[in-house]
């Protein structure tokens, strides 16, 4: 949840905006969807092809894969496995080749909704030190851990990553985080994998706190879950509402001439400091949480487990 | 969290509504209020004296003690210890006379915002048992029990503990609760006795699930801190705010026409089924709810050990 | 954990006792063993049949039914699905046309390993409000509740699960508790399932609080699985294997002359007080109360919604 | 709990052994008391203080300070105070000019009884990086991790605390852990600091997986604290408790002429594998070692806030 202040982390909802603005075609970024029909599972593989496109979406250039089921919140456990599945598939096509991975679970484990990194390294089905002491002959191997975040530690998340990682030399490291959505449908629902990386902030450019693969020296793969709104995401939603509400009246037709940062700025003026730290949940969280992480878990130890 | 829908379940707050729209005396309200100047601990009592206060203020006749501190959520242990005597004092007045207690933790245990309840009966020193085996020789007795909430027993809470009371036939019921506030400031930093017992909704008038002397047939006290506010309420502040900003424009003018029922409505519907289903909190909860229920759970033992 | 200081819980472990000593026909103790050798799940059916073999066994005249599979502990998913339906087909006999049931989890929920009663209410599938208030067209009516011990509530466990029932007014009563095994390896990979409820101590002849269909006036069904082995009973497990060490020494030969009763009065004695209150639990106690309670509401679940 | 196999983690139980054997001096080993009689806390410093001493007791060249307080694992509040107020006092002396401070919670955090480590870390309050970023302006900079256990992690987790501390480059490295206890009494109520470091196993010599000033190339300060006793501890010391029962019969008097290393052997050898992974706790376990992690948080806590 290091970009917890911005509006949203998925690349799904940030190419919404667009579709709004631009009807014509969107130079440098491309979407791939497809349905299953019989599970219902939907995957959104959306390309940010050149700067074009970093600027258009605020994403750097790459891959966003977005796995997505209506009732993934849900405790139907069996509805889990197709989702796990997919997380799995598209693991398999990101790592290939990568025999020895390095899991890191961002967050903070005592905070709920920032949880689902640390949930899913402790479900992991760890490999590297039986492997190294000959225990199992698998292929793959892999190793894990919680940096815990700079509150708990005193030390900069990136610099003990890139420190552990240092250590141990994996192919490929792999970062598990929370993410913020805009949209309530989204939260525990939607599942993205990303092949740049982990920038905080707006995402463009050259960042000192980024775990990417400029900052890490190896390939970095994120998965992360929406887990919460902001207030000011969700002040911006409503306003967006009463707009639609108002558009008949003078006010409505003069809210309509501002511009996206006029009304994430009001967002945040209707909204006191305290208000703007604190962030919305649903009731189930604790349940969704350890839901969501236990199906990523699953795929990951899937692919380990694969050979 | 029964009235998690409604705006507020504090006094304070319902008053704060009442003063702004008149300016004349409350007849059928009375407010005291203290403040120690030493430990920053703020006591207010509103009393509900007639039809007409409870008409007012929409909560029946009866006594609204609210205990407030600053800085009650933060981790300051030191702090606690004022706003748990001051509670104790608030306890040995109402309880007064009373030798036997149960004391019922309403709400959820798997949710962290509505787990008030429970955690304060965790830590509660019982003696009922002790008592009636002579191992300890006290002349206070107090019992416990965790009715849970209907979705997981499938039992109405109200005749649980109805059922409960009658078996252990105590002089007076203690419930404790988390409440929904309308303000930021006051979550997890306010508590709220009050010798009404519980009543959902709206507040007044003859109820079903009311936990009362009508429904119970013993005294029943009530004690709660806010730990959530609703989507609903956040919308509703911002629309103030709102208001305030636009103050100068004819919207504005048009708005302050409004009743506050209006913009209530309002605040709905700019907010969605789902959006209104969640809520929002500190990132601090899971401690808050701790050391709130710890303070509480001790001003209780306290009354107990006394004699 | 009502009777953590005897030495089992389990009526196949009382019975293995009875083998050593008898090998003539048991009068009044039936036993029929069945294997899925596909799925690995063993069930054994002991039947009391008579006083006689109430006495021979220790356990009231009824049905006990053991599930057992060698890797019930293990964290692999697939695994307890078998054990999961046989604990189904089991209750499936043993509920047979009963509409109506309310569970009550018993035990701490505090304290890991006796947290198996609490943990099995909290995963269940509640419909009795739903059927209330038709929102649900089910047939079968689940209701359930916590009552916690009597050390945390000041009540009498069994006067609170008798209170509860007489208001909910179901067919049936299942029971959910904690046991105390004698042998390592059945820890947390057996469910013991019976029709006779829960009887503390010895558990022969009337008892003040007993959870039986005498007590409650409704049949009822116990379902358990040994978490803890109490330290008594590993002193004796280790006197037995010592006597087996020395057979050919004349202190060996003197131990073989010792009844039951003085072996296990001299583990009592060489233990000191704060041993016996202690208890002995695998490692990954917490992971394997989580999977087993998960298995059982599985189980339970799988009932309600059958129609 | 590295050590979990071996009788006792503890110097002060260890030199018990030696005392029964030896009346004479002991060469090497020398031991100050202080019984504090206002708050009822023992300090024992144990210095071993040449290779016979190491020899003799078993533990490296260096001082063993325990802290030990009657009702240390219960709940009473106010007589943790005095126990943190002696770790103060005794890191003071420790850490004396030591301005940065790296603090490893070693253990599994999944495992109650082992999760003493992380639970510290949980409650430091640190300032390494306010001091950065220069928003406080203390002297003393602590930093803290959770390196995780080797099943979790795949990592030697001696590599990744000297991986870490390379990075951090702290004057000091304090290590805290859970450890083995031979005695009930002894369990939860008494905490071990030492400035030897950890070394796994009988301690003596050049360990790979030390934790030592020599690994780890800063002074290493150890704090832990008893937390669970092995099976075949209990074993051994009911052994004992029957050889003084038996004194009197020829058995009792063939088992006093066994060495000490026979009657280990003896322990393992009456207690099966699966017996032997397991541990006894007392039942409070979850809440002792809450309150333990918190009063040693506190110690350090303070002294960080000193200045």
């Amino acid at each position: 949840m290091e970009t917890l202040k911005g509006r949203t982390d998925l690349a799904v909802e940030l190419r919404e905006d667009i579709e709004e603005k631009e009807e014509q075609g969107l130079d440098g970024i491309s979407v791939v969807t497809k349905m299953d029909e019989k599970t219902g599972v939907k995957e959104t593989r959306i390309i940010v092809e050149n700067e074009n496109g970093e600027k258009l979406l605020g994403k750097p250039i790459g891959n966003y894969i977005t796995i997505e089921g209506e009732d993934l919140s849900e405790g139907d456990e069996d509805y889990h496995r197709p989702i796990a599945e997919a997380v799995f598939g598209q693991l398999k096509q990101l790592l290939e080749g990568k025999e020895s991975i390095l899991v890191a679970g961002l967050g903070n484990r005592e905070i709920t909704p920032d949880a689902l990194g640390p949930f899913v390294v402790d479900n992991l089905y760890i490999t590297r030190h039986l492997l190294k002491e000959k225990i199992i002959s698998h292929k793959k191997s892999i190793s894990a851990f919680v940096p815990g975040v700079m509150a708990q530690t005193g030390i900069e998340t990136v610099e003990l990553i890139r420190t552990v990682a240092n250590e141990v030399k994996p192919d490929m490291l792999l970062v598990v985080d929370a993410l913020a959505a805009r949209s309530a449908n989204r939260l525990n629902t939607t599942i993205q994998i990303s092949d740049t990386g982990i920038v905080p902030g707006s995402g463009v450019g050259n960042h000192r706190n980024a775990i990417t693969e400029e900052t890490m020296h190896i390939p970095v793969i994120a998965i992360g879950v929406p887990t919460v709104i902001s207030v000011p995401a969700i002040l911006y939603e409503a306003m967006e509402t009463m707009m639609e509400l108002f558009k008949d009246l003078p006010i409505g037709k003069r809210m309509e001439a501002w511009s996206e940062e006029d009304k994430r700025q009001l967002s945040y003026e209707v909204c006191n400091k305290r208000l703007a730290e604190m962030f919305v949940t649903p009731k189930n969280v604790d349940e969704a949480i350890k839901r969501m992480s236990y199906t990523i878990s699953e795929a990951i130890n899937a692919y380990i487990m694969e050979g």
